[in-house]
């Protein structure tokens, strides 16, 4: 019988429907490369090849745009969006717009232009960690900006277009409405009980253990009891914790390993799939650190989002959040 | 300069991002098509390899099961949900369940393996547009379903598993998320001005002209102000209308043209591409009739969504409604 589950978070339900498919590993779809540049931009003695770099960890000594350096961020050669100009915010009879303001980096997360971020030591995953807090405390001081993302694409299925590993940061001058409704699910949870919603999800997936899939002291990584998709992760802080920005050296440390580890066991259990992870932190001048509580949610790209969830934001999952998260502690690493 | 749009009816901004693709005609990606069985479960005359029938319209004196059917509506040999069964809904700790009670069905859109929607007679468009009445008619006296989504998957990179023109049915035993949040927007927009804000949408969209792909007595198609997708495209009636089920003759002469010839512009500009179609009505029993408008909106699949949009449900869009329904309007057809 499929089943019907609830975010507790979103409110949010999708369907659990594992009848469909068979086990979890007849859904690992080849992944396809990157097409391969000749000359890839982001490998070390290319530097010329991208915009000046806003920031980079290199050798003592070292001179700026050149090579020697361990993580690089730079802008975005085709901007989404872009830092310059007035917000220009305007009615036109309905509707609303706004010129396109916000910041579009790229973080070059290793010299290697093989390495996955999941196969470098965790203590090179912690500069990239290093990198991403950095660059959100500056462009915080800009108050134009309202929230930023951090994401990864790996892989062509999750539209990546450049196969050397890199991450990417979006600052925009809007809340993002999914962002809102995480907060907002949060907030009612914490007006009624005083109590942060992903602590309790925690407390209670901890206790019951069926959809853990690693954990250290201060990290956790489970399936979640609602996913949208197959072998949907997510990783918390254990403690408390509303701004990912405000992490000190202690759950950098570890916090890098528990990342590395869950996707070594993705890539096991799925053959290395194509994938997508985005940082959830607090929008950056609202006070919803006490509710709120920041994650990293990791999504591989193995099944086709179609006209049904398109037209109602609800999702078929083949797999059950228990069977993935077996699979995934089971894996041989 | 980038530009930012809000959608009027759910708050959703999107980027309208043009600098970052050439001509609309730049994102045509090669349709591939859906693996080919030698035996299409489908066609005429193979009736027996479907589950049986749920209804037809065929030729006076044939047999149910039998071929000589124009349309023909089954249930979907591998549901989501499932009809017999217990809701069963429960509470585990923080989260809820329920089973997967629903129904999930397919209709076969004409006998022809070839033929795509577009490419049908307007009257045998009519035909599906009446099975589809028919189905939600009977499915509402069943009173444990909340919603009906009609939804088309066009195109193996739309999520379509099978060739032979078809659209998909799903009863839902609660009302989604996506479909609460446009339900909730144009009940703000009538508390405030007591108008439907579909209704709106239109008369300013009409008076400007400047997204209107195609117009008839009855209905317009519009590229939406703030659109996730390229060339996405809504169909709307233009008299106010918040339940599809309640169509009558009259209409659907006005629907199935104006459907045709969107589909054949899309195919047109795009060369073919993969897409869906969702129909959004209101759900089955709330008195949403004064404030909710229904329609169908058309997504071509011409772009990937990756860890940006996931992340923030925030769509970068790299052509802009105008430009899409310039390109739609002075295709020749």
């Amino acid at each position: 019988m499929p089943e019907l589950r609830r975010d507790p978070i979103v409110g949010r339900w999708v369907i659990i429907s594992t009848e469909r498919s068979g086990r979890p590993q007849d859904l690992i779809v080849p992944c396809p490369p990157v097409a391969s540049n000749a000359l890839c931009p982001f490998c070390p003695g290319q530097e010329r090849l991208t915009p000046r770099e806003i920031l980079a960890y290199r050798a003592f000594g070292s001179e700026a745009n050149g090579p020697n350096w361990s993580v690089r961020v730079i802008p975005n050669k085709f901007p989404a969006l872009q830092v310059e100009g007035e917000m220009g915010r305007e009615g036109i009879g309905l509707y609303d717009r706004m010129n396109g303001i916000g910041a579009h980096e790229v973080i070059i997360e290793t010299p290697s232009h093989t390495d996955g971020l999941g196969d470098l030591p965790p203590k090179r995953v912690e500069d990239v960690l290093w990198a991403y807090r950095d660059r959100i405390l500056d462009l915080k001081k800009d108050l134009r900006f309202r929230y930023i993302l951090i994401f990864k694409n790996h892989g062509a299925a999750a539209g990546a277009t450049l196969e050397h590993s890199h991450s990417q940061l979006i600052a925009l001058p809007i809340v993002p409405t999914s962002v809102t409704g995480e907060i907002e699910g949060c907030r009612a949870h914490y007006q009624q009980k005083e109590r942060c919603i992903y602590c309790d999800v925690m407390r209670q997936d901890l206790a019951d253990g069926g959809r853990v899939v690693a954990e250290n002291p201060e990290f956790v990584c489970i399936t979640p009891f609602a996913p949208r998709f197959p072998f949907e992760m997510w990783i918390l802080p254990k403690r408390h914790a509303g701004y990912f920005e405000e992490s000190q050296r202690g759950q950098f440390e570890f916090l890098a390993p528990i990342l590395c580890e869950s996707l070594k066991r993705m890539d096991k259990v799925l053959s290395k799939p194509a994938y997508n992870f985005m940082l959830h932190s607090s929008p950056l001048h609202e006070r919803t650190g006490d509710f709120y509580h920041w994650h990293l949610e990791i999504i591989p790209k193995l099944t086709q989002v179609a006209g049904f969830e398109w037209g109602t934001g609800f999702y078929i999952n083949p797999v059950s959040p228990e069977e993935a998260a077996s699979a995934l502690r089971d894996a041989e690493i």
